[in-house]
């Protein structure tokens, strides 16, 4: 699902000549259609996908947490969690300067700069940035594909963004585990080929998965997508919630797709 | 689901008193709806579920292969196997001597005698009776319930099927993982809460999951039950299927259901 944007966000909307001012001429600002919050986005370039919406909405964000997204992209979980939850603080880590820089704009132009904050760095240094336990939880929608395994995109960022170049579930995973205190919280989402490896990474990282959710298009085919939220040092024990259908048998978004999306 | 029979299996059958003289006074006999075949079962006690015809359906079985089913309880999983496959050999090992002679009469009285044998004995102990690699397939319906967790069942037997008294999931995992040759395949149904646990020790045992499913009741509600099918010493990556929804929304067994009940 990663690549294909969000239905219907093209904006139409009326753009004050300091927001513009905000944009590169190749950009376009997109509605995120929650709390009148905009996005920039490349059309030529990586842009953000369902994934990050459904796990926006997925993870346990309560109003007295510090927030980590790794891997942050656009800066769009950021932008969706801020608006449903209103945390003390979101950061979002991102390794493409291009990238960080984007989602920074981004942030400004919706007036967040007091809430989010977008760091360019590596996301394997966020232990030194930030501390150990620094976090009440991490999130991350990481690249999906092992190096090993599919083509690489010509394209630097979507090569950084798809593939494991920059890092591998396994580090996302460990540097989650470390950044947020005992009985933290880090929510990810990834492919349905990858969750053995998803939840042994997290269980190794002393992660222990505690709410599970699959994601299909519709009933009778395969769920693609997981979604994962695991706790730091507490017991084993996993609820798996209703498998989501994306769509109805009429092949239009579901009742709680649309919830989802639209609020 | 484990406890609750199958729906309309009550037999309503003309048993010839050959076939009589193997039930017990107390025992009654059902129709698998499959292939003309019958189970001896004791209303009072441990019935077979839900859970042994999806795992039957659900794991791969081929006609050359080699079967044990771990933990046997009625023999269920022997006989609907063989209904679908008809594999060279089945063995059903059962630790309840009472259950072990029951699922033996249920052999005998479908004439399977030279195709699945039972074995009454501690699955624990199934190495030292039938070496290690010497199957194909192993199967599972294993208890399901920690023993520090629930009420034990004043009824021994009970107890034995739905706790884990007598073995527990890590050496059910364990004993097939060693019962099988090298990528042969383990497959078990468990409950959801149990799932990380499940996965977990089937790759600490060199067996990789290569299948999952989970089954819900209907659309909207959480998924009780997962199936898994593992392979020994092969590589990573999973392919989940579909959910399994077992009720339509008009409150009847769905297509698939039905199919896997009654062919």
């Amino acid at each position: 699902m990663r690549g294909g944007s969000v239905a219907a966000i093209m904006s139409g909307m009326n753009i004050d000549e300091e927001r513009k001012a905000l944009l590169h001429e190749y950009e376009r600002l997109d509605d995120l259609q929650r709390s009148g919050l905009v996005i920039i986005q490349n059309p030529a370039g990586f842009r953000f996908s369902m994934d990050a919406v459904l796990l926006s909405e997925f993870a346990t964000v309560r109003r007295r947490d510090k927030v980590i997204d790794l891997g942050t992209g656009t800066g769009v979980i950021p932008l969706l969690v801020w608006a449903r939850r209103q945390p003390v603080e979101i950061v979002g880590i991102e390794i493409l300067e291009e990238m960080a820089d984007m989602a920074s704009r981004s942030v400004k132009i919706n007036d967040l700069s007091g809430k989010i904050r977008i760091v360019h760095g590596d996301l394997r240094d966020a232990l030194d940035v930030f501390g150990a336990g620094s976090f009440d939880v991490a999130l991350s929608n990481p690249p999906y594909i092992r190096v090993d395994q599919g083509t690489l995109s010509p394209e630097g960022h979507l090569s950084v963004a798809k593939h494991e170049v920059s890092c591998t579930l396994e580090d996302v995973v460990n540097v989650a585990a470390r950044l947020v205190k005992p009985k933290g919280r880090v929510a990810m989402v990834h492919r349905t080929s990858r969750l053995v490896d998803l939840l042994a990474a997290m269980r190794g990282a002393h992660l222990e998965p505690k709410r599970l959710r699959l994601v299909q298009a519709r009933a009778g085919t395969p769920p693609m997508m997981v979604l994962v939220e695991a706790a730091k040092d507490v017991k084993a024990g996993l609820e798996v919630m209703p498998t989501l259908m994306l769509y109805g048998e009429d092949g239009e978004y579901s009742k709680e797709t649309k919830e989802i999306y639209f609020g």
